[in-house]
């Protein structure tokens, strides 16, 4: 068996998530089905992150075993010729130890959440951004942002279908940065709750539109009760973006 | 009546092009409906430049005549409204003068073209740009510009089914920048051609692509035989940006 790392980009609006369903498409299937189609093997295929249905990826990182003898570069033309039509694209495979991980061994998850702020709905990027009526206070929302920053207890960011054992997350960055009518939030974390990035940028968002203050942030995430949540942003403007391991 | 002034962004993949047709959907036809729905008029509407099929507009000028009296910011929000589920928004809204016209009172037109060189197919971007394999010369193309830029006989650049009198065309700007994969040629004119834009890419790719030696775009420009034309890009990437008025 030889295990291949994969640098995995789609667009998340047609599945109902990275993971394997009964009950609809799936990124993980889509890849599974083209890499049976390459193998004839049953593979399953592991991912740094199991994203929510009508979530992006544009690294996000994966891996599966192969018993059949074929070169990275084969393997990554291969899966991509057979995976249409459904919109996820191989853009990098290498050859990995047996030993790594895409979820396991990954060190550190960078998402972005992006805001469109306009009074007119979306045309190209519908789906691919969160519109919101503007402006948006993005100093206010850069001093709440500093609040959820560090070791914490995330339970108010926590989906009620979260099963991680702890609520206890590093978060590492959480960046508003603005371009004229357009908002992004960075976040990046060792791993993240269930929803955790949705539940943070929906409450920056109500202290952008000013119905929150800073602080009601601060206190949200104090309060460790998930009803402290002000609102869980939609699905459309979120992107994993890239995924850091070892070396 | 009162004249207003639009600006629209759509999103070109649904459409047989901007203008009003007998056998499929068209821009015009989306906004000139949804005109009829608010006013009960049957409006015409005027755009700067009349797009093909799948070509995009982020910042499209058009302008139309309404007897109803109603205020630009309302009219903005009724065609918001009744222009779904088509991928069309009015951005800006404004009431001119009856000498503005869309088309005839143009100064300039900006168009960007959209590359993403990679062997992986695109994904949450298909139809939104033309993926080209591996990287493209990207001086070569910048050297291969600057022989199309100024006053010209664009013969080689044109459709054969160009309606223009005239085919000399004074191209003001033809710049191409690179962002890591991602490769923008913008051109600014104060009209065009039609297809000069897609035609003049075509065989800068070829250049980048080291097919053509800079000097061959020179060549062909000279030649004004569209048989001379190397190539013709897909309207995927082509994007209306904007256009200028006087004042």
């Amino acid at each position: 068996m030889t295990r291949f790392a994969l640098t995995v980009e789609f667009d998340g609006r047609p599945f109902m998530g990275w993971q394997r369903q009964d009950h609809g498409p799936s990124v993980q299937q889509a890849i599974e089905d083209a890499a049976y189609a390459v193998t004839g093997e049953d593979v399953v295929v592991h991912a740094a992150g199991r994203t929510d249905a009508g979530v992006h990826g544009l690294g996000m990182r994966a891996h599966l075993d192969i018993a059949k003898p074929i070169a990275p570069f084969r393997l990554m033309e291969a899966l991509n010729a057979r995976i249409r039509p459904n919109p996820v694209a191989i853009l990098a495979c290498e050859e990995v130890s047996e030993d790594w991980h895409a979820r396991f061994s990954c060190l550190s998850r960078h998402y972005e959440y992006r805001i469109v702020t306009r009074r007119a709905p979306l045309t190209w990027e519908k789906g691919l951004a969160w519109r919101l009526s503007g402006p948006l206070d993005v100093p206010a929302m850069q001093a709440a942002s500093a609040h959820l920053v560090g070791r914490h207890d995330f339970t108010t960011f926590r989906s009620a279908h979260c099963q991680a054992e702890s609520p206890v997350r590093t978060l590492d960055l959480l960046e508003v940065v603005q371009h004229r009518e357009r908002i992004s939030v960075f976040a990046s974390a060792r791993s993240f709750l269930h929803h955790q990035v949705r539940s943070m940028v929906g409450c920056l968002s109500l202290v952008g539109q000013g119905k929150w203050a800073p602080e009601d942030v601060r206190d949200a995430l104090a309060a460790r009760d998930r009803a402290a949540l002000g609102l869980n942003a939609p699905p459309d403007g979120l992107f994993f973006l890239r995924a850091d391991y070892p070396q």
